[in-house]
């Protein structure tokens, strides 16, 4: 499936400073970027940073100048999903992981899944099969929590949203990571862009690593799960800032958007009774 | 600087599980392991895992049967470290930072920096050496925080030890980090042995990266700075868990010990003052 | 009904102290007490104080000595209870409640209702019946959090217990008060003796001001409803400590008891469906 | 000394509800209100409702209709402030103390002295005398906390102040508090109209009861110690909202104002080096 995505970041530089984004489609194996623009006005040049296993593209500029920057971006991307039923899976156990997933089952900075151990035993501990696990929790998020623009900060975790039951795609997919781990299923954050999210916006959800696959999982189901562009992949938001701001810069206004590229887009989401779940290569 | 190192670790197993260990001496450029001896009794094949950056060193085998195991380690460890005088350190702005650095910069599950800018700017913000600053945090973290054993727990984070001001070696270095990530300064946790450590048991460090060099602090001034052999780092405590168990399986008793093997052993620690600090390559 | 309760408390006096307990059977309106017997071996003069509003009856007494202390009490208590059908119970509105019920709907320190306001109305807020709200969250505390001694300590609150999901009968009682003023119904921590509590010690349940009433609960079902003793009440146990000592003097053990002193006790547990609840006058 | 303090309050009512205020000059020994007027605007019936102990006065009236409404309070009030000399001030030992004062000994919502403890003994501990020790951790609040309007909200409490080290008159007060009782200390919430507070706004300090009398302490330095007209005290901020209100109605604006209504006002602030401090009997 192909999109044609664009993103239009303003700042306002009052004194000399860096700015280190992260708001570049991924290179994946299933995800080819055919076409990609990036420009800075007024003209600054740029130089793209790889985070080591390659989760990021963090494009550093500086921003040399009093006044107003645009930045803007597009790309047309192909992605290649794929369709996974979990239904007989078999289960790869924790203890023969590779060590390369092993940071995807700690707890992190909001994703406190050692405080929410018991909470996620008591709730879906005795489902057997670990898809199942995973979308009776999406799902439980999506009916418990309230999606509240402003009702939280940077600080916010898992572990207040899991009580305080309000928040934007940032909270739920910090929860949705925090109550996989507690289950000992490696989970991720991850941010995109997404197709038909109303309003436009960067998105934020998370992936879970079962048989041996990245699923998604988004407990907002604003978008459809197989609409997604990735940027980045992280234990947490910490790891995926949009922007890093070094200096008196202050974020102006942003537009976002992401547009089907080809004719029909047939909108795909989890249904927990099928146990078919989505992977982005 | 030449240590032996031995570890006698032992486990009751009540149904058969699985044991992934780090407590292996980790090969970097600076520290090469001459001697190595690992046994587990009875006897059970184990294999070495090594994550992504060669931070840990993991060892995982099977617990197939009930009764009592035996684990035991022990090396021959030859370390070079490196003093460095930072009195005129030219700084590496955080945004020239390699993008295997960043993680160190980010909060972590039990290095809340986001929480703590505030105060550390207060208390160390003032200063502009960055080895000065660490060094200040460290001692700060000395003299404030108290030693004692049994007063936290594997939940006990930087924000709560900031205000509870007592816990173990694991508690000072956890809040080391988080100051120096709230000051900018990346910051990583360090397991190792540590030589002329009472009681004898693993010990837990930071390094903090000053001027492109990962630099060793140690806010319990338990043991020498220079006495220590490394086998793990990470973001915090998460990353580097002495042993994950999965299964029935509890931890009995343990012996750990570390010698040093040549004549003279000069023990550093540093001097806030001479601004000179020791870097494990 | 008629109980004979009795309390024996060891000390150990390390330097001298004074001890001020909270484990005389209350005087109220309902709550007769026909036999009272309280000694301190070696002997010591005490004095009774009560707290402003008759909520505690607190026993003050010098430990002069080092040694040993025993501390007596036993009592003959006749418990006027009154069960109230609440099925039509008008309900008097908050804004017209008397101001000495105003702080039992305050957040307090184990009881901080204004964090789960939000989990609070969406878990019970549907129901419109007072009690069976009450009695709702009570059955959800029962149900869904483990009574498990050792698993909190005296700094655990109402806000960890909702997610922990475990506790003993002061957390029960705490996370039932906060629930019950995050819905704006007054309430409050009441302790006791038990009747069959088993093991014997002292209980802590709580009391939501319903229709006029102070009407109990206890989400631990631990005993019957009609089987306390009335030791004193407040907004959490930071109110009602059973002792609080000056001094080194150390708690050694206890054994509390309580027996039925008439012929039949018929044991009430409140149900949800009938709406009939019970008030300590 | 005498004020002339007033109170403008505009509400929007969107459905009916009622209001409960808190902002009347407390009637006490020392304090007299030799002229007050009250109005709400359209005219509603209001009565005054005493709390137990006379620490508030609450007024409540309803909102029957949709619009503005618009409440004035104003009085003449008269303070009998006592300037006493703690330097040899014999102290009441904790276990003497009157059964009223304990509440104010105990960690309550924003005042969770229980966790505060080591920090107090070990920044406040070695002082001998109490006013010095007060006045201590007041100064030390002062330096060390900024204040910083809009930086935090009706949650935070005294356990996130002394780390993030920001806030307005309520977290200074409430950190205040809590390292009184961590200290063993009795200590109260304070509100009142404070004389040449700028903005004008209603302030938030606290007393600490110390040789038998409460001593008024303010850690903002922003009014003069002698300059207030007490509202309520209470154990926090839970105790002694200015306004609750039940039902759709959202404040709109206040305007307030203290004005000293003799000839010479002496401001004072105590100094810990005369250990002299104030009471408002």
């Amino acid at each position: 499936m192909k999109f044609n995505i664009t993103a239009k970041l303003l700042y306002q530089v009052v004194t000399p400073g860096t700015i280190i984004l992260n708001i570049h489609a991924l290179h994946t194996p299933g995800q080819t970027i055919t076409e990609e623009k990036f420009t800075i006005t007024p003209y600054s040049k740029f130089e793209e940073l790889t985070s080591a296993h390659g989760e990021n593209r963090f494009i550093r500029f500086d921003l040399p100048q009093q006044g107003t920057v645009e930045v803007k971006y597009s790309a047309i991307v192909d992605n290649n999903t794929k369709l996974i039923d979990f239904t007989d899976q078999p289960e790869v156990a924790i203890c023969d992981l590779d060590p390369e997933i092993f940071p995807y089952l700690y707890p992190s900075r909001y994703c406190q899944s050692d405080k929410l151990y018991r909470f996620a035993m008591h709730h879906f501990g005795m489902l057997n099969n670990t898809f199942e696990k995973v979308a009776a929790l999406t799902d439980w998020i999506h009916e418990n929590v309230q999606y509240l623009s402003g009702s939280t900060n940077s600080q916010t975790s898992a572990f207040d949203t899991v009580t305080e039951l309000a928040g934007v795609c940032r909270d739920f997919a910090h929860l949705g990571i925090a109550l996989c781990r507690a289950l000992s299923i490696p989970a991720r954050y991850f941010t995109g862009y997404a197709y038909k999210l109303s309003p436009p916006d960067f998105h934020a959800c998370f992936e879970a690593f079962i048989g041996g696959q990245w699923v998604l999982f988004d407990a907002t189901k604003l978008a459809p799960l197989n609409g997604l562009v990735k940027i980045a992949t992280g234990r947490d938001a910490a790891d995926t800032a949009i922007a890093t701001i070094y200096g008196e810069v202050s974020f102006l206004s942003m537009a976002i958007n992401s547009e089907f590229a080809d004719n029909n887009f047939e909108p795909f989401y989890y249904d927990s009774k099928t146990l078919t779940g989505i992977s982005y290569m």
